[in-house]
């Protein structure tokens, strides 16, 4: 059998890989909060709930609810079971992932767990179109969550206390996106819609400039996607206007300006097409959000929610979405520990 | 380019994957603590450290300090660079992977974060093995970690409030493992030793039997381990006796008997070739290490010490690598939450 395989490179560059016959994502979902609901972006989303408890006891409980009605909704978009999925590729912001493996584990889908912070959806479409690209499964899903209270909880103070946020902190997203990616082939042979599809992505590398302020993680976020946007315009060859948009995750107002200043001194201006996920799914004016919003689910609701439109409707044909995440703890940052940041590219197309 | 692809699929059974061209393990490493050292398996790790602080100022950076030797030394031993590696698979137990993004930064290899608890070098090797295998890499790092003092500060209690363990509790590991996995091929080409061969893999699902008890992590790992390995046999159709060894992760005395029974139920005989990770690494005699050893290094340093070299004396042929993983988290327990389990099955081959 070895003898008849014909084995290809599928790297692209240094950090990058390229699908010879690229994946589809075939179904998308969103769940999101009412704070969201309420945002700009609320009328894409597939469900808000009014209420962040979604009737659990716990924030965690109720993060964990969020997933599973992502993981079920994106199923159910697609008429699908949750035995065609072959793996499930997911993560959240919570200590030893407990809002997803909670919250995945009815599914009974052979998991694997992942964590970038609030880069795990591009980390987990990633895997994703590469475990389907490499015959290791026809249909897969990528998912993450996050929720502001928990969030808090986990990484500042408990909302009990009270304390101010200063201009520069972010608003942790309250929801859960999740992806079905599958073999277009097959997909298509079943009637799937497979026009939109991930024909290459670049993989973040850690990226630690020494700040340690967890009430500004877009300024500590900006050099992972800096890294790795000006890495993928190197490793395809391109330029940023090969990209309709170029869609970073949760730097906010903040850090994408910053961002925008640093490319450009590179010799890469993309001040026409940047997009930030944190700054795009609040209105800042009048919901208080101040930087913009973060979290996993930031950038994965907008990507199910908002981006898969535009692309269904041809409206985009090509985006780079760059998912960012700041790799810190509680402990680390009580330690007096820098704030590292990661960032992962997706290229997603509309054919 | 499109058409000339020889698609081809990889799946095996329901859960599993094969390897056409099977990846190669060409260089592995342990770092191990004090009491690692003074175990059965001492004489097999790379390094062992007198001082669990590695001369650190707190347990989360000795764990990074760990981390970062066991990439060192998988890539010294191959005589390899950081930039021969295309991409790090990693994580570790600490909130958020500090251990591991603190550890990996320096090396500027891009990253996937991974947790599976204590079954993580299982994921790693897997995700590792099929990047290389689908052709998106000629070499990965898997890797892992744990650290005693830094897992009893992050799920159970402080070392100095000198809380009683009851017998039923596992000693976490403190240390790192890693594995350098290549393209067969091109790792022959290059003078490599490519005897050491992964030939398949069955992904684990998460299994929660209900059990609650953080002192009796090895029975909550039991049925997720049950589950894995009943799958390996009837996704490859094969026998117990198909494996020279059948090797558990962390299960422990108290876990390790209740698998054996649970699998003879179903037919499938392990008794003579089961091996548990956590039995093996400390003398429970002698080390009062109770249940036996667990955390992520426990199966990873016994893998990269002790079983790599029988397999490379070709004593065993073919293991069955089986880390098994309690995905629960210190808010979860406390939240009076179940501790569901997830195991990882690697195929393992001395040719």
């Amino acid at each position: 059998m070895a003898d008849n395989i014909k084995r290809i490179t599928k790297m692209a560059g240094k950090h990058s890989v390229q699908f010879h016959e690229p994946p589809s994502i075939i179904s998308v979902s969103s769940i999101a909060g009412k704070k969201e609901g309420e945002g700009p972006l609320g009328s894409y989303f597939d469900v808000v709930h009014e209420d962040p408890m979604v009737g659990k006891k716990t924030w965690e409980e109720a993060e964990s609810e969020f997933m599973k009605q992502a993981a079920e909704k994106a199923l159910e978009k697609a008429n699908l079971k949750n035995t065609d999925i072959r793996y499930i590729i997911g993560g959240d912001l919570l200590g030893q992932l407990i809002a997803t493996s909670f919250g995945i584990a009815e599914l009974q889908i052979p998991m694997f767990g992942v964590f970038g912070a609030c880069s795990t959806m591009g980390e987990s479409m990633i895997l994703g179109a590469m475990l389907v690209d490499g015959g290791y499964a026809k249909k897969v899903i990528a998912i993450t969550s996050s929720h502001f209270a928990g969030a808090e909880k986990q990484f500042r103070y408990p909302l009990d206390y009270g304390n101010q946020r200063p201009y520069s902190a972010s608003w942790t997203v309250t929801g859960s996106g999740a992806a079905v990616i599958a073999c277009q082939k097959d997909a298509k042979n079943q009637g799937f819609n497979t026009d939109i599809i991930i024909p290459g992505a670049t993989v973040g590398k850690i990226v630690d400039f020494g700040i340690k302020d967890n009430m500004n993680m877009g300024a500590a976020m900006v050099p992972a996607a800096f890294d790795t946007i000006k890495q993928n315009f190197e490793d395809f060859g391109v330029k940023p206007d090969y990209y309709d948009k170029i869609i970073t995750g949760d730097l906010g107002y903040v850090g994408s300006e910053i961002l925008v200043d640093m490319l450009k001194e590179k010799g890469y201006d993309i001040s026409n097409n940047h997009m930030d996920c944190g700054v795009e799914i609040y209105d800042q004016n009048e919901q208080d959000t101040h930087a913009g919003g973060s979290g996993c689910s930031c950038s994965a609701i907008t990507f199910a929610g908002y981006v898969m439109k535009r692309l269904r409707d041809k409206e985009w044909k090509r985006v780079l979405f760059v998912p960012t995440g700041a790799l810190l703890s509680q402990v680390s940052f009580n330690e007096g520990k820098t704030i590292p940041g990661i960032a992962h590219g997706v290229i997603v197309e509309s054919r």
